[in-house]
């Protein structure tokens, strides 16, 4: 398409477990920069031809070895200052398991993988703090 | 960025108007192909380093002159095979005014700028017709 755009797209997977009452998010530990050993949600970009959700549970899979069959679609986040590389648009999925019941193992271009409890967080790269509020707020409706 | 990419990112408007028990919506009529002479939401290409909502109300004000102030994100849409052209995700956003209380007129390469009583629709070219059902169930909420 003669249209040009050097904006670039990926999508995260924000994946809760509500398992006895302990309520956890899983995170996966960056292994290069930007954002380099912080957490952040499992994500990346898009392929050429690709779903937005086949994207989100590729890269789920991908990174923590979990498999979702479908994810709910949350939001896209736009502002064009949110990677430090460049302009990217990321549309963020949601998806719940149970974490006791799955195993998770990181692998591809993450460092770890790991179920936090809400009530302890890290500090996240990027501006996933921002989405998980949203994703949050998504569950408690 | 490294990254290669060859997906476009877009936006669209879906602007209600529920004055007077009448339910309407906006719609443009395409100039140039592809579904040139058919019917959609005002809508276009995101601008490097623009934030999706300004882009969605600045293609909505280039197309029909409508200036709205701000617009909700009703949704991404991803399926690769949604525009002839290639590889175009769009972000919907809604949004509403009283049809009567406000001017449009077609600009830039609508052809034509009208509000179509959603019981009397035209036939909507891209997937316009599956967002318009997503935006009125947001609407129902």
């Amino acid at each position: 398409m003669a249209i040009k755009q050097d904006i670039r797209l990926a999508v995260d997977a924000v994946i809760f477990s509500f398992a006895a009452n302990i309520k956890k998010v899983l995170l996966v530990q960056r292994k290069n920069d930007p954002f380099k050993g912080q957490w952040v949600f499992p994500g990346g970009f898009v392929d050429d031809g690709e779903n937005l959700e086949t994207a989100a549970i590729r890269e789920l899979e991908e990174e923590t070895s979990l498999r979702m069959e479908n994810l709910s679609q949350l939001k896209a986040y736009g502002d064009p200052g949110r990677d430090p590389r460049g302009h990217t648009v990321t549309v963020a999925f949601i998806g719940q398991v149970n974490a006791d019941a799955v195993k998770t193992k990181a692998a591809s271009d993450a460092e770890a993988a790991k179920w936090f409890d809400l009530n302890d967080l890290p500090q996240l790269g990027f501006d996933h703090s921002e989405i998980l509020k949203d994703a949050i707020k998504f569950f408690k409706k």
